[in-house]
Parts: structure tokens; sequence; C-alpha cells
């Protein structure tokens, strides 16, 4: 399939996806750096070496569409010797000795446009409080396998708020499974690809008690702890046991603004974070708010029942306590803290990472309790969220 | 079981492995911060808070060994009120109407010791060139299913050098999976939990052809890409394609001592990676070596089949595209590069954030050549280390 709107002989693009033709107007060669423009003025400089990478007939592998030139052994910048506006709009390059490549020019707007960045295809992120979702953000799920469009409806909201509820889903315990399929690798851990929470005899894990959980993450003893987590509800006759959700980003604003000796230590101080079950031992040391590196998500390690250690200078060890106990009051703070049953068919899914989620107490003897959960990383959720919003448009092949 | 050389009544610990017992020769109490101390003169300051989540009868879940207090439920820091050494060297606690409880003296060795944070009993990583490794360290393979010293051994090597081969594996499709199960969990994505390398008619990448591949790192689209790759050769008839491993800590120290600029530009320009893979849309921006957080482990970003955009000033492109001319000459200097061929039964394991793989061409039509492989990621690599070095002495339950 070509493009629809483009010349003929549309220029294959360094990707498998649909671009609009969007004809150049100029292009000017200067230091190895082609200026190309559009009639609306948008300019876009594209460097010879970077054109080389994902022009067709040089840089391109045609199967994969992935870049085969080994960087020693791409061309001299300044033997891109001529690059001129083709007739039907899109860009000419001429190499010294070697091939002429035509590029699209609406793969090149795209770029132009930011559409190339990893939050491209993606909805922002907002923070929420108690007062802006009185209740998880809920779509019916019962036709969620069937329909993509209920996928990408879901999915959008789960990266929009970190927080996603689907009703209505059949209570087997394989169709988490099954619907994780549709999303993407499922990120194993000890506990499995998907595991069961429900009161045991012998529990590994508090989860596995009736105990009331304070507002928490999954897995700090992770250099990187899963992105998502989903629950699936397939039993509960229990009383009790209603789900707390708090969005961290709304806590880590609140403790920056109102409590910055707090947020201070909570972001700075370390802590050795060590899964104690018998045939594992997992270990990472990281601040409860781990603002990560730069271009780094937000991360929170908000786990008090694997968090082990102090990691730090005796003298901090009092101040970092405190600020534990300050940042609970406010992740449990009803102001920012929905709370809500968990129903026969509910899937929730949320962002483990940034979403603290707890768990009120349960009678384990007063009926049964049967919830199904898996993670899936971020990574994951973002690509299949991606490739679903980009299908509206046709990709081309 | 309890303690091999402990009281007869030895306090339970907050995990569940094994501690010399080791009697304390003097406590004091001030300020919320006991202090203990040994015979040897080592000391620890131990807050009370922290005490009080890893006491037995306090803080512990007595199954699962977690520690069960929210933060905000923890008593007040002044409520510890006596602390002293018990008759056979234990520490004995008392809070404030509240139990007491006697703690292992032998635990709190091991955290003066240091043996509570992540890098314990785990072997300190080696750099290494070519003339430190002319092939990568081996080991006979054929009992590592059945026999925990040579996984411990082979998996030690892993971890202190970043490359480490089995020799003498069953040439079995399946065997790698074992292995793993061994392990830990697999990290699955796109290519699957266990995939195979071999050219294909529809390459979805341009490992899956017989193409050079210069030294390079998998999945840089990843915010955190798969830590341990695991190579296992089950057939290989074909000329060519030998395989070439580069440690990227001796790269990225020759590039700092010798090419700073270089350097500079590799470790702070940003490049966004992108999976053009018809189904997938995995995107991530970082450099090239990407020194990640405080506390966070280097990752080298470096598979130009999947760099896709240059994410920095247009003005600093020619210097990132000289970076990256640079990194790939020192990447392929034999002086770093170790170079062998894949025999079958071979099964190479190499850290695939940091060491650099590669292989020379082949000619897929002069035989048939057929790798399989998995990432597991190093949280679960460590883990299982620490377990299995641990072992040698006995867990207490």
């Amino acid at each position: 399939m070509t493009s629809t709107n483009g010349p003929p002989d549309t220029p294959l693009t360094p990707d498998f996806y649909h671009y609009d033709w969007n004809a150049l107007v100029s292009v000017r060669l200067f230091d190895a750096t082609v200026s190309v423009g559009w009639a609306d003025g948008t300019t876009l400089d594209c460097y010879s070496l970077w054109l080389a990478e994902n022009a067709h007939g040089l840089g391109v592998e045609p199967k994969s569409r992935e870049g085969m030139i080994d960087p020693a052994d791409l061309p001299a910048p300044s033997d891109l010797v001529d690059a001129t506006v083709g007739p039907d709009g899109e860009l000419v390059l001429q190499w010294d000795g070697g091939p002429v490549a035509r590029v699209h020019p609406g793969w090149l707007r795209h770029v132009a446009d930011g559409a190339h960045r990893p939050h491209s295809y993606l909805p922002a992120r907002q923070t929420w409080t108690a007062s802006d979702l009185p209740e998880p953000p809920t779509i019916d799920g019962s036709r969620v396998l069937d329909d993509p469009d209920v996928l990408t409806e879901w999915l959008t909201l789960l990266v929009r708020f970190g927080l996603a509820r689907l009703s209505d889903t059949p209570a087997d315990v394989d169709y988490l499974g099954e619907l994780a399929a549709r999303i993407g690798p499922i990120r194993d851990s000890n506990f499995g690809p998907v595991w069961s929470v429900r009161a045991k005899i012998d529990p590994d894990s508090t989860a596995y008690t009736g105990l009331n959980l304070g507002q928490h993450t999954d897995l700090p003893t992770r250099e990187t702890p899963p992105g998502f987590q989903f629950l699936h509800c397939v039993e509960n006759s229990c009383e009790g046991g209603w789900s707390r959700m708090t969005d961290g980003l709304a806590v880590a604003a609140e403790l920056a603004a109102n409590h910055p000796d707090a947020y201070e230590a909570l972001t700075t101080l370390r802590w050795v974070f060590f899964n104690r079950s018998v045939d594992d031992d997992h270990r990472w040391s990281g601040p409860i708010i781990d603002r990560g590196g730069p271009g780094q998500p937000l991360t929170l390690r908000a786990f008090y029942p694997v968090r082990a250690f102090p990691d730090m200078a005796p003298a901090d060890v009092p101040r970092a306590y405190a600020s534990l106990r300050r940042f609970s009051e406010v992740a449990h703070d009803p102001r920012f803290q929905v709370r809500y049953p968990f129903r026969v068919g509910d899937l929730v899914g949320f962002d483990n990472r940034v979403v603290l989620h707890g768990r009120d107490s349960f009678d384990p003897v007063s009926g049964a309790r049967h919830l199904r959960g898996c993670y899936i990383d971020h990574d994951d959720v973002f690509s299949r969220l991606r490739v679903l919003r980009r299908r509206a448009t046709a990709t081309t092949t």
C-alpha cells in the first residue's frame, strides 16, 4: 500500500507508518546541513549524516527498515554534495560518488513537528486529587478483548491519570492473561507472571494476609519497579478490603509546597529495600521519592514491608523517619485518596511507580476474596498505546 | 532450624537467613538511638524506630517477616525507654507500655559490617581489555542444571566480568529456557521470552540477517534495557559469524581519558531510540553513555539500527556524530575487543547494558546458524547469585 495522497512513486520512509504528503517549498545545503522549509514557514535542519542513515538505498536496511551503517563507516559529512526539492516536493539528495536518495517530506515534517519524540501519541499525564476523581475513571470492559477502540480508550485513561478501571469483565482467573496479551509482554517476578492475591496460610508477602496495607508501590526492591499494575477481581464475598489509590504526583507536590524539609529528606536520603522471602534476595538502595537522572520519570519507593535499612549517615536517620511519617500522612489524607470497593468483574490498572495503592483490612474468614494481578512495564503500555492511536491512519509498506 | 551457635532461644531475625551469633558487650540508649558494641570495637547506631520495625512481637509480620507498621503508626521515637545487653549477648529492648523485644546480635552485626547493602554477596566488577581476557571466562556447563556450585561459579564470573561462557551444553532449543528457570524470571519483549537468532527471509531486525553487526547493546529503546543477555548456540555450520565482545567500562574509561570532547558529547547529548517494527512503537530518549541518576549503574545505548533522531540542539548534531564515530572506533579497537567463534553447545552470558556485543557477517547459504537467546535483568541475576553465595551458611526458620 502506498500513501493515499503522495505521488505514485512515494519515497519509502525508515519505518512502517503512514505520513501525509507535505511538499517542501525550499531546500538549502550549507556546511553539511540541509535546511528544508514548508509553505507554512516551518523549517527543519537535517545534518547530512542523519539523512544518510535514514535514506533508502544508503543507510536503511530495506526489510527491517533499521539503520545498517555502523557510525565508523558513515560517509564524510561533506560527501553530501547537493540537495534540492524534487518535482513532487520531496527532498532529493546527491552524495559524492554515491546514490541519489529521495526523502519523504511528510516524514521530515513529523520530525519538524516533534512527533518523533517519546511523548508523542500519548496523552499528557494529569495530576489528580480525590475531588478530581471521586472514583477511578471507568469504562465498560465487556468488549475490550475484541474492540481495539475500547482498549485504546481504557489505556488512554490509564496513561492520562495513572489509574483506570474496566467494569463488567468476566470473573475468570485466566482473563487477565488474555487482556495482557492484547497489550504487551508481562513483567515477570518471583511472584510469577500472573499471580493471585488472597489470604494464605503461609504468606510470603503481607499482601497475602488480611491485614490493612498502607498506601504503597510494589517491588521497590528492583532497580526499575514494575510500571503498571493490573488487579482483576474474580471473587469477593469478604467484608472490608476496600481499595485506596493516591496520586503520588499530588503527594510529591503537596510535600514540596508545604513540607519542604520532609520533601528534601524523601528525595535525597536513601534506604535499602530488601526482599525477605526465602529463595530471593532482591535489594536496591534509593530514596522514597526517586526523581531519577536527567530525562527519567519519577519513581516512588514506598513500601514499608520491604524498606529494611537506612542507607545514610546515622545523624540523618531521625529526620528520615519523620519524613516517612509525613509522607504517609499525606498519602492517606482523604483529600488525596480515592477509596472504593472491589466488585467482581472490576479490573483496575494503575501506574505502580507513581500511584500509591492500599487496602483496608478484611476478614479472611468472612468469605472469599480473590484478585488476579500482573505487571506490564511503562515501555510496553506506551508502545501499545502509540500503535493503537496511530492506527487511525493506515500503515504503509 | 535454629542458629547452630546461638543460645537455645535464639531471637528470630527479620529475614530467613542464618547469622552467626556475635554477642554484644555494650549497649547505650541516648536520644532515641541505641549504640551497640562488640568486643572487637565495632559499633552500630540503631535508631529506635528502625529497631521497632525490625523487632518480632512489634514491627515484623511473623510469617512473611516483612514489616507491618505503616510509618504513620510507628511509636514515638522516645517510646523506647530501655535497652540492655541480655544474658547471651543479645539486645533487649523495652518500649513504653509495650512489649520487650530481643534482637539477634549477629543480625545487627551484619548491618554494622555493611553486609545488608546491595553489593553484598556479589563479586566486584572487573574492567577488562582483550589482553586481560583473550577469550570469555569459560567453565564446563555439562552439569550446570544439576549442580548449584557450577551455577554459582558461572554466575560469579558473569557478574565479575560482565561476560562468562558455558561450554559443552546440550544443543537443544529448549535448554536455554531450562537454564533460565534456574536463575530467575526472563525479561520478555516483543521478540518473545526465548527467541531464535538466524537469518530470516523477512527480518524484523538486522539481527535476523547475515549482516555484520557492529558492537552494540540490545533494546536501547527501553527505559531500562535488558540487564543480562544469554545466547546459546544450538546449530552452526556457517562460515563467518564470529562473536565479538567489548567491555563498555573500558571503552568509557578510554574515551574519558583520551577523547574528552567525545566523552562529554556521548554522556550528555540525547538521541531518540525508536523501534521500527510494524506492531511496536518503543521509544526512549537518552545519551549513548548514560550515567543515570545518583546510585544508578552505567547503561550504554549503543545500537545504531534503532538510533533514530537527534534529541538535541541542531548546532550539537555534528559533534554528536563525530562522537559516535569515535565511540565505534574504540569499541572495535582490537585492544578492547574479544573475538571468538560460536561453537555448538557454547552458551554465552553478558551484561547487555555495559558489554558491547557484535558479530562478523556470515553467509546464510553456506550452512545453518541458530542461536537461542533470552534476557534476564540484573535484579534477578543478582538475587539468584546472592542466594547461592549465602547458601554455604544454612538458612534459619
